[in-house]
């Protein structure tokens, strides 16, 4: 039976969007949609009157120019997610590491596909770091490998010599190993971490990126993903429909690449509120996780219920306890902008306070 | 390696949109994109800062109170071509049954699920009729039929008691039958032909559509399918990503529902415009076929290369040679407003006087 298992959703029972939640479950840019970009889409509405280019040929071609990669190793899609699902169809692994806690779609793109899924658990005890451990977890059956940098939701980066060890020992055994970098636009000095510069030099590598959260877009679907594998790119656009980019989003897309300072001003902006949050929510008894993007990852020693209890003061959160390989606890939060992390921790406060008396009343 | 096959095809080879192109090689609604959902389009741009509702509660509602369905039984897409695809990775299907010619995406979804492609050839001496022996067609390997009525090119209707007799038949092999009714919104009394009213006693059916060609919104991408098998329900949502179709997508689809009397404009613009096409290309030595939809399929008895020669006058019309089970010479247009179809009738013209001439001077 399906089940949304994601956060963002921000809909009561008849899809109407809940009038005044703050929603810090879903990890978007926190600056919003720039204007360029909301007036790009605008312009856009009567050429919805014909198809989009099935090939989203200027998107690519911008994009390309912003990356520094050939516009020909660009895939673009339906959200990074629609990708990964064409992704696992192509690759026709019959098995599929992925980590443990990571994003959900990868295990259900792969699951989709008719393969295995193996789990890769990252360990309390090592603060929840990939560590050199993985390598191990890679072996001749593993057909795919699905990585997340920085990892969603811990907000932790994985170490770049593990990563093209990893990238090697699949290269040997012919497995395909997909990064999704969708949090990395957020990361300081991002330019280290990227393996964007390796797809030339690894044809089994892809990597998948996305305009949802870098440029707060969740509900336009764009997204895209860098490989030199001919072959692999060709079978992209063979599994599945020919227009699955619309022409807003892709107009969306070609304005929001050239909006100037808006990455570097959320950068600053992040880096400023990661710190604010980090030392509140420590405050509070949880202990926060050396996130890099736009979101915090802690665990709650003491728990009265958090996402439950925020619900009900108009604050949504991601709890955690439905991602593989976590115990109850775990949250995550986006990290927006001083006003709405100052209510955040505003309720979270007053829960405490109302938590405790109550907690001694029955005492 | 990929290669577009479809009509609609207005870009450049960087992706711009040709300027000043008349197309009517995509079989869009003549009155254009509604001013309503233009509006209602404009209005959910900043709503984009949210995921979609993942489940189309809204819009589902609202369509099940438009075709008297239960909103359960819908299930909306990415464009109908997305839910294409995912219906053929459901199906499992070793074998897909479908006409020749119809539309390419039928056999390419199948084609991407691993099936074989069964093709039923529709005969040039039944007028490309779909007559009695595609019941014969459906055999107990069949494990797919996927139709399309009225079809794509020829814009002719299926008997409904042949359907329901194909029905019964798939029923008792075990068979999942789709029929594509895209195109059925402009068919008078098409009442009469849809098949939305079986679909509680036929669990083996699916009614497919989409908002594409009926609200002039290819480039919006929004389909939908309609069936009572709730486990099949189940597994479309689970066979790709949760976000599938955008914000404005499901804002335009809602505000489309309830804009009045723009359907029935557009099929009594049809009904007189098809005469005129059809009276106009009839004495340029073309046998045109009795559509009933948008658009108009005819065979050129005498073709100086229509589409090449209309294309260098700004001209797209859909050469039909690519469609699997024809011959060249036949051509699909799209039925438009007067004042277009009497430029593509004068270009025809004008092209003809120009061959004749040239041939009488070679001569």
């Amino acid at each position: 039976m399906y089940e949304y298992v994601h956060g963002g959703n921000i809909y009561d029972a008849d899809g109407l969007p809940a009038q005044g939640v703050l929603d810090f479950s879903a990890n978007i840019n926190p600056l919003g949609i720039p204007g360029e970009v909301r007036k790009a889409i605008r312009n856009a509405i009567p050429d919805c009157v014909n198809y989009p280019d099935s090939q989203c040929r200027l998107l690519r071609k911008r994009l390309g120019e912003t990356l520094g990669i050939r516009p020909e190793w660009i895939y673009c899609g339906n959200g990074a997610s629609e990708i990964l699902f064409r992704l696992a169809y192509v690759a026709q692994a019959k098995r599929t590491l992925v980590l443990a806690p990571t994003f959900a779609d990868y295990g259900r793109a792969a699951a989709a596909a008719g393969s295995k899924v193996d789990y890769h658990q990252l360990r309390r005890e090592d603060g929840f770091r990939v560590t050199g451990s993985l390598l191990r977890s890679v072996t001749k059956r593993t057909g795919l490998v699905v990585l997340c940098n920085p990892n969603n939701p811990t907000g932790l980066l994985a170490d770049r010599t593990l990563l093209t060890a990893i990238l090697d020992k699949c290269r040997a055994n012919g497995t395909l190993c997909v990064v999704d970098e969708c949090f990395l636009d957020f990361v300081p000095h991002a330019e280290q971490y990227t393996l964007l510069g390796l797809t030339e030099q690894y044809e089994n590598l892809v990597v998948l990126k996305a305009f949802t959260k870098t440029y707060a877009l969740p509900g336009i679907r764009l997204g895209y993903c860098v490989t030199s594998n001919t072959a692999l790119l060709d079978a992209l656009y063979l599994t599945g429909p020919d227009w699955n980019v619309s022409t807003l989003a892709q107009a969306a897309g070609v304005a929001a690449l050239s909006v100037p300072s808006y990455l570097e001003e959320a950068r600053q902006l992040l880096a400023t509120e990661r710190k604010y949050l980090t030392g509140q929510l420590r405050q509070l008894d949880c202990v926060v996780y050396d996130g890099t993007a736009d979101y915090l990852f802690f665990y709650a020693s003491r728990d009265p219920g958090w996402a439950d209890l925020l619900r009900q003061r108009g604050i949504l959160i991601r709890d955690c306890s439905n991602y593989h390989g976590l115990a109850p606890g775990y949250y995550r939060i986006a990290v927006k902008q001083r006003r709405d992390n100052r209510r955040l921790i505003k309720e979270m406060k007053e829960i405490t306070k109302h938590v405790c008396t109550f907690t001694s009343r029955i005492d």
